[in-house]
C-alpha cells in the first residue's frame, strides 16, 4: 500500500529497494544476466543476449498489470516473460528465459533485491555503531545507575552501555554482510534438462554476471538462503529494539537521562503542546515489533514440497520485502537517534543520589572485608535506612559496629569508585571496533 | 508497495479497503463523526460539524505527504489534523479534533477499516460455504478413500468432506461477524479532560454516528478489540488453509480426484506447457502462510505501556491491514476454487480399488463379529494380501477359517456399504446451515 | 521437564492439570465416558461399561512407558488402549475403544484437560479482576501522571487505570468461559463406520457423559475448537502482560508509585541485598513472552490434511499444555500482585509536581478559552518554562498577555481539577462488573 | 511434564540434556568453573575452589525444591547459591559465586546445556546427511517424476533429491557447530565491580575452564548468542521438515515411491490393522511445527531493558530447552527414517508412465528444435492427448506435422534421456561432502 504510515515504518533507503518497481527491475536483471551467461558459454549468440538486455528495461513494463496477471500462475514471472518476449526480435524470442523456470528468476531476483536493500541497511547499522563508539569514548567514565529488573542496582557507566550497543550492532552488521546470496537456476525440476548436460556450467557464469554466489545444487525447495537472511534481519531488529528500549526508558520524564535529537515538529503530540516524545525509539520498536512473526513465517515455510512448493514459496517474497523494509527503517531511525542523542550527566548523578546510597551496599560489604558478618551488618543498615528514610551513609556512620571512618564510608558510597572493569570493557569494545574497521 | 504479487496475495475486494487511501478516508470519517457527535450533544455548533464534514474529503488530502510527515510524530493523525484545520473556516478550527488524541482517531479508523474490509471478506467466506453446501448435497453419497496420515484409511464420502469445510467456514464467518468494533475516544490520557465532565457522553454519540460499538472505558492500551479481530482472522485463514490443503492433495497427478476450475492462462507454467497447477489452492496457502506470525505480532504487542504504548501500538495498523488483505485474498481464492471445483468420481472409485480392499479390513472384522479372533484372522489375511500382492477379497475367499460367502465378502469389501454415519453427518451440517441462513 | 524454573513459569493450579498424569487421566476418562455412552444407547452391555470404567484408573498405568511407546504410532492412545484391554475381562475387551480412533480419545482428552486447567485459571483471572475492582473503588480519585509514550501527559487517576485492567480481565475471562469444548468421535475416517448407522447418536451421549459439547460433525481436521482456545489464552496472556507492564514501570526506582507485596525472600537479588524486585510482574511477563509464538503454532497447524493430519495434529497437545500452564501461571502471579499491590499516593503527587505544571498546558489553553491564540500563548510559556527551568505557573503569572489571576492559574494547573470523565468511566466499569457478577 | 508424548517429541539424546537435572548440573558446573577461574588468577585460594567444586555435585541438591523457590526471585540461582553455600565449609562461603549475579550463572549454564545437547543433535544431523549421501550414490540415476506444485513436471532423479537434502543438512549442521557459546560474567550490573579492576581478566579464565568462548563485554542484555542459537535450530528444523514433507508425500498410498523402515508396532493404527503410517516423518513434522513460534519468542525477547531484563530473559531458558529438545527429536527421527528408507524404483517408473508422456513435452519441443512453432505443435499434441485420453507418443506419431521418427519420439519421451545436469549436481554435492568430512 501507499502507506500513510511510511514515515514510521518505511524510513531509510532500504524501503525503496523492495517496491514493486524494485522487484520488476531485479527480475529483468535476472533475465538479462541469464542471457549473458548463456552467451558467455556460447549457448546463445552474443546478439541474442544484447537484444534481451536491451529489452529488459523496467520502464517498458507495467508493474501493475504484471501484479494482476500474476494471479493466474501464482507468480509474476509468467506474464513478465510473455511481455519480454514481445519486446525482443522474433529470432531471439526462444532465447529468452532459456531453460529457466519462474522460480529461477524470482529467487535470483530476491537475492538481488536483498543485496540492494542491505547496502543502505548495513550502512545505517554501521553509522549507528560509529555513533555508539563515539558515545562510548565520550562517556567512558560517565556514571549512571545500573538498572536490573528496572530497579537501580550498582552503578555503571554510560560508556559501557554504549559499548554493549556497539558490540551488538557490529555483530549484527557482520552477520548480514556474511550472508551467501546464491543465484537460482535449475529449470522446471532442478535438472536443467533443457540445456542438455551443460546446464550446471551456466550456474557459475550466471552468478558471476550478477555478482551473486554460486550454489552447489538448485535450492528451489531448500530455503536455507532465505531463512538465513530472515534470521539475520531478525537478530538485527532485535539488537535495534534493545537500544530503543534503553533510550525510551532513559527518556522517561522521571528518569530524563537521555533525550532524542530535536527538530521542528519532531516528537510532537496532537493534544499536548509541551511534549517531546522519543519518536525515534518508538519507531524502532514499532518496526521491530513486526519482525519476529515474519521470521517465523519464513522458517515455518521451509517445509516445501518436492521440487517446488505449493504455497510456502509464493508467500516468501512479500515477507522478505517487509523484513528488509522494517529492519531498514529501524536501522535508519536508530542511526538518527544515536547520532543526535543528548546525554544528561547531571540527571544521572541526581538519580544516583536519590537512592541515598542503597545500591552501593555491595561496595560497603566489600570495604568491610566481605563475608557473612559484613553482609549482615550492611543488610541491617540498609533496612534501617529504608525504614527511617535516611541516607545509608548516615546510618552507617551512626552504627558502632561498622568500623569505618567517614572518609572510608564516603569512598565506599562513591559510585565513581565502584565501577570495576567498566572502563576496561569499554576499551576492549573500542579496540575491537578499530581493528575490524581498519582492516 | 504497488505489488507485483497482488494477483496472488491481494485478490478480492478486502485489499482495496486497507490501502493508504482507505485509511485516509477512515481517519477523515472519524474526525467528521466526532464533530457530528459533539454537535449532537450541543458541545459545538451544528455548522462547525457541517464545516468539518465538508472538509473531510479524502481528495483534498495528500496521502503520500501525510505518510512522510507521520514519521515526525509516529502517526499520521498529527499532520492530518494540521491539514484539516487549514481547510476549515478559521472560526471552526478549534472545534476540529476536539478533546481528541491521535490514537482516538487512528483506533476508530482501524475499526472502520476493519468493518469495511470484512464486508467482502465475510461475503466471500459465505459464498465459499454455499459452494461447500452445494458440493455436500451433490456428493452426499460419493465414495472416496478416507485418508489419515496421508495413507488410505476406511472410505468416506466427498459430501462429508465438504460438510466439514462448510461447518468450519460458517463458524469462521460467524466469529468475524460477532466481533465488537468500538470507537475510541479518551483524549490525551483517557480522561477526556478537555471536555469537562461530559466527555463520556460523547462516546455513545460518536459510536452511533459511525455505526460502531460503544466501549465501556477508553481502550488505548487494552488491545482486546484488535487482538480479537486478529485472532478471528487467523482462525478464518486456518480454515481456508485446511480446505486448500485438501484441494492441492486431491489435485495431485497421482490422486486426481479434484481439479480447480480452468480458465485461459490459469495455472500455467512458464516451462511446462502441459501443466495445470492448482493455483487457487496455492494462493490460499501462500496468503495463509503469512497469517499466524501476524497474529502473534498483535498478541505480543498487547503489553502496552500506561496510557499510550511506545511502539507496540504504532506497529498494529499495518499488521492489521496485512491480516485483512491476506485473509481476504484467501477467502476470495477459496470461493473461486469451491464454486468451480471439478470432482472426478471415477478416479475416486479407482483409487479405492487400487488398494485391493485393504482399507476395508475393519469392515471384514465387523462382518466376522468383531473381537480378537476375527481381528487376528483378518490381520493375517491382510499380511498375506500385501506379501503376495493379491486383492484382500481373493485371500479371504481362499481362507477356510474365514466363514463368509463370496457375497458376504463382497459386501464387507464394498466401500459404499461401510459409510456409517457419513450421510447423517452431512444432513446435520446442511440442516444447521439452512437454519442459520434463513433466520 | 521437572523444571527448575517452575516457580516462575508454572505457578498456580493450572500447571498440575496439564502434566503427563493429567493427560493420562483425561484419556482414561474419555475411554470410560465412551463406553458409558455406548451402554446408554444399548450398544454395549452395562457391565462392559462398568468393567471398562473400573479399569480406567490412572494408577494402573505407567505414564512414562506410554510416553516412550507413543513414538511407535505417533500418539499415546495406541499403547494406552492395548494396556487398557489387558486390564479388562476378556469378554469386554472388544468393547473397549469401540469404533474409536486414537484421535477421538486424544482430542476429547484435550478438551477435558483444557476444561480442568481453565477452572483455576479463570478463578485467578476473576480474583485478579476483583482486586482491580477494589483498587478502582479505593483509588477512584487518586491522581497520578497519565503517561503516553512513557512521557508525562495530562493527569489521570489510579482508579481509571485499575478500571481499564478490570474491564480487560473480565472480557478475557468471559471469552475463556464461553469457549465450546466438544467431544471428538468419528472413528477411523470420521464416518463412525464401525457402528453401523447409529454412530452419530453416540456423539451426544458421549458429550453428556463428560460434560462437554456435542459437535455437529467430527472435527478431526477442523481445528477451530483448539484454535479458539489458543487465541482466548493468547488474549488473556496479553491482558495480563499489559497489567504487569504497568506494574513494573510504576515500580521503577525513579517512579516508585506502586510496589508489589513483600514477603521474606521475595524479590531478592543474589548480588544486591537492598533490592526489592517486582518479581511478580517479571514472572507474568516471562510467561506471557512465550505465548504469542505458541498461538501462532496452533494457527499455523490448522492446515491439516484430509481426515487426519500428518504432523500438525501431533504437535498440538504439548503446545496447548504450555499455553494453559503459562497463561495459568501468569494469572496466578497477577492475582498475587494485584491483591497485595501497594500504591504510593504521595509519590504520585510528587511525580506530578516534578514537571512544574507542563503537562497541564492543555488545561491552561482551555481556561484561556481555547483556539489558536490561546495555544500559541501557552506554547510560548511552556518553551520559556523549559528553557529557564522554571515552573509553568510562575512563567504564566509573569506573562502580561496571559490574563488569568493567580487563583485561576492555580486552578488551571491543579491536576485534580482536570480529570474529565475519569470518575465516570470508573463508575461505569464497576457497575458493569457488579451487574455481570450478580446475575 | 513427564510427557506422555515423549516418544514423538523427545526422541534422541538431546532431550535428556535439557531436563531440570541437566540445568542443575550446568549451573553447578558454572559455579565450580567460576571458582576455578578465580583460583587460577589467585583471587581465591586453591582450596576454596576445590571445596566449592566438591560441593557442586547435583545429587546433593533438590531440583524440585529449587524450582519451587525460583519463584521468589525469578530464577533458580538465588536458592541454588544459598544451598551451595551451606554445603561449603564456612571459611569458603564468601568465595562461592564471587562477584557474580544470578544471570552470570544461568546464562553460562544455558551455553553449557546448549553445547551438550548439540553434541547428539549434530551427530544425528550428520548421520542423516551420511544416509542421504548413500541414497544419492545408490540412486544417482534412479528416475522419478519431478513434482512442482504437487503436479508431475519433467523427470528428475532420486539421487538429486537426496543430494538436495544432503546439502541442506550439512549446512544446518555447520551453522550449529560454528555458533559462539560465550560465558557470562559481569556481576550485578555488568561492571564486575566486586572484583576491583581485575574482573575482566577472570572472564577469559572462566571461559577456558568451561570450554566456552570469551565475550568481549558482558552480554546480559545483548541476546545475540541465544538468538543465533535459536535461529540455527530453527533453520535445522526447517531443513528436517522439508525432508519429512517429501517422505510423507512419497509414502502416500497413491504415490508409494518410498516407505519408512518397518519394525514391530511401528506406524500402527488403533483402528486400522493394515495401515503402515509414515510415523517418522509425522514426528519430524510435529516437532518442527512447534519451532518457528519458539524462535519468534526468542527474537521478540531481544528488546531487553538496561542491564537486566524484566521478563524477557526469564522466558528464555525454557524456550531454549524446547528448541533443543524438539529439533533434537526431529533430527533423531530423520536419521532413523533416512537410514532405513525403502525406495521403490518400479513404482517411480510406473508413476512416470501413468502420465502418458505429458511431462516430457518440453523434451519434444527441444527435439523439434525449439522455438514458437515447435512449442505450438507440441501444445496442440498435448491438448489432444489429454482430450482423447491417449499417450502423447501415439498422438505425436499420428501427427503429420511432427517430423520425428518413432525412435526419435521414443527417445524424446524417455525420462532417462532428459535428466540434464542431475547427475552432475549429485556429483558436486557428494564431492563437497567428501572434502568437508575428510579435512
Amino acid at each position: 500500500m501507499e502507506s500513510v504510515f511510511a514515515g514510521t515504518l518505511a524510513r531509510g533507503a532500504a524501503a525503496s529497494e523492495v517496491t514493486g518497481a524494485a522487484w520488476l527491475a531485479a527480475m529483468l536483471d535476472a533475465e538479462a544476466g541469464l542471457a549473458a551467461a548463456h552467451a558467455a558459454l556460447g549457448l546463445v549468440p552474443g546478439d541474442a543476449a544484447a537484444a534481451i538486455a536491451a529489452a529488459c528495461r523496467p520502464e517498458r513494463f507495467d508493474a501493475h498489470a504484471l501484479g494482476e496477471a500474476a494471479g493466474l500462475s501464482g507468480n509474476p514471472v509468467v506474464p513478465l516473460v510473455k511481455a519480454l518476449r514481445e519486446l525482443v526480435p522474433a529470432e531471439h524470442r526462444g532465447q529468452v528465459h532459456l531453460g529457466a523456470t519462474s522460480q529461477d528468476i524470482l529467487d535470483t531476483a530476491a537475492m538481488l533485491v536483498a543485496g540492494r536493500a542491505l547496502v543502505p541497511l548495513t550502512a545505517d547499522l554501521d553509522a549507528a555503531a560509529d555513533a555508539c563508539a563515539a558515545l562510548a569514548v565520550r562517556h567512558r567514565d560517565t556514571v549512571l545507575p545500573g538498572r536490573t529488573l528496572l530497579q537501580q542496582a550498582v552503578p555503571t557507566t554510560f560508556g559501557l552501555k554504549a559499548a554493549g550497543w556497539l558490540t551488538a550492532l557490529t555483530a549484527a552488521r557482520d552477520r548480514l554482510r556474511a550472508l551467501r546470496r546464491p543465484v537460482q537456476y535449475g529449470g522446471a525440476a532442478g535438472t536443467l534438462s533443457a540445456l542438455g548436460d551443460r546446464g550446471h556450467e551456466v550456474v557459475a557464469a550466471f552468478a558471476t554476471e550478477l555478482g551473486l554466489d554460486e550454489p552447489l545444487v538448485p535450492w528451489h525447495t531448500d530455503r536455507t538462503p532465505v531463512a538465513g537472511l530472515a534470521c539475520a534481519l531478525g537478530i538485527a531488529a532485535g539488537v535495534l529494539a534493545k537500544i530503543a528500549t534503553d533510550v525510551k526508558l532513559l527518556a522517561q520524564t522521571e528518569v530524563g537521562e537521555a533525550a532524542e535529537p530535536s527538530a521542528p515538529g519532531r516528537g510532537g503530540s496532537s493534544a499536548m503542546p509541551h511534549k517531546r516524545n522519543p519518536v525515534g525509539a518508538i519507531s524502532v520498536l514499532a518496526c521491530a515489533q513486526r519482525v519476529p512473526g515474519l521470521v517465523g513465517a519464513v522458517l515455518a515455510g521451509m517445509a516445501q514440497e518436492h521440487e517446488r512448493a505449493a504455497g510456502a514459496w509464493q508467500a516468501e517474497q512479500e515477507t522478505l520485502s517487509d523484513l528488509l523494509r522494517l529492519t531498514g527503517s529501524a536501522a535508519s531511525w536508530a542511526r538518527e537517534i544515536l547520532e543526535g542523542l543528548s546525554v544528561d550527566e547531571a540527571r544521572m548523578r541526581a538519580n544516583l543520589a536519590a537512592t541515598g546510597g542503597l545500591p552501593m551496599a555491595e561496595s560497603v560489604v566489600a570495604r568491610l572485608g566481605g563475608g557473612p558478618r559484613a553482609r549482615a551488618l550492611v543488610d541491617a543498615a540498609c533496612a534501617r535506612a529504608v525504614a527511617e528514610g535516611r541516607p545509608l551513609g548516615e546510618v552507617l556512620a551512626a552504627d558502632a559496629d561498622v568500623r569505618l571512618t567517614p572518609a572510608e564510608i564516603g569512598a565506599a558510597l562513591d559510585p565513581a569508585g565502584y565501577l570495576g572493569s567498566a572502563g576496561a570493557f569499554v576499551d576492549r569494545a573500542l579496540a575491537r571496533r578499530d581493528t575490524r574497521e581498519n582492516r
